[in-house]
């Protein structure tokens, strides 16, 4: 195989950690959604890994962009925002728009997470507020990873090689489009179920 | 009265534009609310007027932007960005994140808030999930405006007199906080009432 597919040490150790993550998160979703339906099921598994990922790989690199910068730290999720940093600068060198929207992903995102699994589970009347607001923060929180990047013709992204464009960049952040985007349809078709329910009981009664 | 508390010609020309943005919302509002109940008609004057604001005002500016800088633009809406730079100067020279949020502030927000007028209107099934998806994208916009900011300690922000601190930054942007927290305050309340209901005529039927 030619050099250019071949996964360096730090490469494949950032890998394998989060395919540890996502292994995690199946085993906690299918656990959390016994009894539940295919579509809770796998939406519970995507809130799991989404949580872990938010709290064990993004808190830290929130606090390591606060107390100094990742270039200069070490360990191992510091060698994973290294390798992810061969692919966007922005995330080894203090950038404020990347950092701020990463204390929101944290603070907010995985918090709306946890509170959306607990309100799946005990099938809470917020469900769907919680769905469709961690969706809308996780959708905007990705046009502004990108946007202010793109206006400036992206001086900080390599794209030069298949891993960093279609693995880092482009999958790695497409799934953070994608999944948020199923669960704002399944959101709507929901409201449109209550309110057809509602309205049908409505007229029952008059 | 001290200089300190003068309003400058453009100062003045800003306000009454935004007043009169303001005033348009009010009759649009009223109008279109005839006949719904009283916070309907507060969220109907509030997306007429949030609308009009994000046509009328943040799409010259976002085209000043990308065209050139407002900073070298004339017309009565580049001097009242000019006349609102001189409380943050990201909005007088091209600031990629601010851009950014007005890019999507401008084309969904306000798109959103068109829609959620006419969901309203009509009594949609999509009304709420419209209102905490449009809710949520304003909250995040304003984070989005001020964080990177604030996580470099400020030095485009002037808060050295009343004006610009009290009116421009904190009024301005406050309100954007403050009813779209309402609005989804209103959606949750709403969505409690939908499951209540379900669940009630559920248990009728069993």
């Amino acid at each position: 195989m030619g050099a250019e597919w071949e996964l360096g040490a730090e490469a494949g150790g950032s890998l394998l950690l989060c395919a540890a993550l996502l292994a995690a998160g199946c085993a906690l979703g299918l656990r959390l959604g016994r009894g539940q339906g295919a579509a809770d099921r796998g939406a519970l598994i995507w809130l799991c890994y989404d949580a872990l990922v938010h709290f064990a790989l993004e808190g830290p690199f929130v606090y390591l962009s606060l107390v100094g910068n990742v270039a200069n730290s070490d360990g191992l999720i510091a060698s994973l925002w290294k390798e992810y940093g061969k692919a966007d600068a922005r995330w080894v060198y203090f950038d404020p728009t990347i950092v701020s929207v990463e204390i929101l992903t944290v603070a907010l995102d995985g918090s709306l997470a946890l509170f959306l699994i607990y309100a799946i589970v005990k099938e809470k009347y917020y469900r769907h507020f919680l769905q469709i607001t961690l969706c809308v923060c996780e959708l905007y929180g990705c046009w502004m990873t990108f946007l202010p990047e793109w206006l400036t013709r992206s001086p900080n992204l390599n794209t030069s090689n298949w891993l960093y464009c279609w693995l880092y960049l482009f999958f790695f952040n497409g799934v953070w489009v994608l999944i948020p985007g199923l669960l704002l349809w399944q959101s709507w078709l929901e409201l449109k179920k209550m309110h057809q329910k509602e309205t049908s009981s409505v007229k029952k009664f008059q």
